[in-house]
């Protein structure tokens, strides 16, 4: 006798506001029996925010807690080795389920395979359950829709940039493209204010904060303040051809 | 007496496939008294079929049929007068629409701000009757989904160019990014394909064409017709750091 294996989904959840994600998302978020996502340890979880008050009442929620890795520099082999386990981890537990027959649905802001912490799991889990991917809204696009101005036109070209990388490579991917997006930006706002101001873009640049969700901010980088939560974007509209 | 002005809505209607819709999205849709979209004269239009099945039986529909500009090459300045005054006639008769008081849902393929032609109606339209915009999942998100394999990892560079640009910036850009994103293929293909060769990466790139709609199709570029449809986008994957 052959049980039914259940499906691992990753689903996009777009920016933030509940009424973003898509049609098929939310009919999988609504119907499911298995609820599985990603937080730092004590922390509600943003991903999980996203859906409050669209669970079943009986849905079985996995939290997913981040090793706590502030002790362990991002250089040192150690950092990489303990998130190498907790995904290994994270993973046996989604595939023990999905061999009791269940579906879980893993909820992942905007889109599952742009930068997601999902995708450590989709690796892992490719070729030995069922998996599913539903595509969302990026947090990319909740931005420069805030910011009501279009983020690309004609032939414009269109860098996506993580804060992390160092300064000098910053200043060099600024000076070289029409429109930019720079995400993952926290700590790195010194550091990247310092980039688009060497690559003569300061005028140029806005920050959107928590896009799509309660609280957001749209502000000049020049009139920023000093601090920025996680979910910030920075953005340089394109300002290509447009007959 | 001052009668109520409408808003135009530019909504995000995702890669293709129907349950891709954001709920906002599919709730605009549904509920629209009037349905505007650009399609080419004689052509059903891709945002329109998208719907199919989705509209209110009395919805009204405004076909924006572009104008044919084929005998008139991309760099004559005619081209452009022609197009500006095809966008200024279709912005004149939505301001007309909304000054009776209609809605109107102006339907968008992926994401409205994204290299869409809405940004031409909305550029005219913003400060002189109200416009809202609803973000959707873009072209390139269905493209990467169906291809089963993450767009970005870590700390990559993402590249999104467009196929119109000549062969050696892309060659150029190819060389110089982690993952790529090229759209607007169509006829571009063979410099296109060139590109990919002559930077190196010809096997690491796949063409995805109607992602998420009926038809989809996932080929290696090397193993790809030399006939590629409008709907078509090339990827290369980034490879970065993966715990
Ligand atoms: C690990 S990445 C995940 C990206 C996500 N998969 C997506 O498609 O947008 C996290 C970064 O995404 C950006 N981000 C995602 N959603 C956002 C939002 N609603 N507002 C502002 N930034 C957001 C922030 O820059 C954040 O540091
Ligand atoms: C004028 S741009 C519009 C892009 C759209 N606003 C978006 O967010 O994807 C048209 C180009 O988008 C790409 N595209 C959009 N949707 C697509 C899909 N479902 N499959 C393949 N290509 C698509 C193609 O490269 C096409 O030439």
């Amino acid at each position: 006798m052959s049980a039914r294996v259940g499906t691992i989904h990753g689903v996009g959840l777009g920016p933030g506001a509940a009424d973003l994600l898509s049609v098929r998302a939310d009919r999988l978020v609504r119907g499911a029996s298995h609820v599985a996502y990603f937080r730092k340890a004590g922390r509600p979880g943003q991903a999980r925010r996203i859906v409050e008050g669209m669970l079943r009442p009986d849905a079985i929620e996995l939290a997913m807690e981040y090793p706590v890795t502030t002790e362990i520099p991002l250089s040192d082999p150690r950092y990489n080795a303990c998130l190498a386990a907790f995904y290994a981890d994270c993973s046996t537990r989604l595939t023990a389920l999905a061999q009791t027959g269940a579906d879980v649905v893993v909820l992942c802001e905007g889109d599952p395979f742009f930068y997601g912490s999902f995708m450590h799991l989709h690796a892992r889990l490719s070729g030995v359950v069922p998996v599913a991917v539903v595509p969302g809204i990026t947090g990319m696009a909740g931005a420069w829709t805030a910011t009501d101005v279009p983020i690309t036109w004609g032939d414009d070209v269109l860098t996506v940039a993580m804060a992390t990388l160092p300064e000098d490579e910053l200043v060099r991917r600024i000076r070289d493209t029409d429109a930019l997006v720079v995400m993952k930006i926290g700590r790195n706002l010194a550091k990247l204010r310092r980039a688009v101001a060497t690559a003569g873009r300061a005028e140029a640049a806005w920050l959107v904060e928590h896009a799509a969700m309660p609280g957001q901010k749209v502000t000049r980088l020049a009139e920023a303040d000093s601090v920025t939560p996680y979910f910030s974007i920075l953005l340089i509209h394109g300002q290509g051809r447009r007959p």
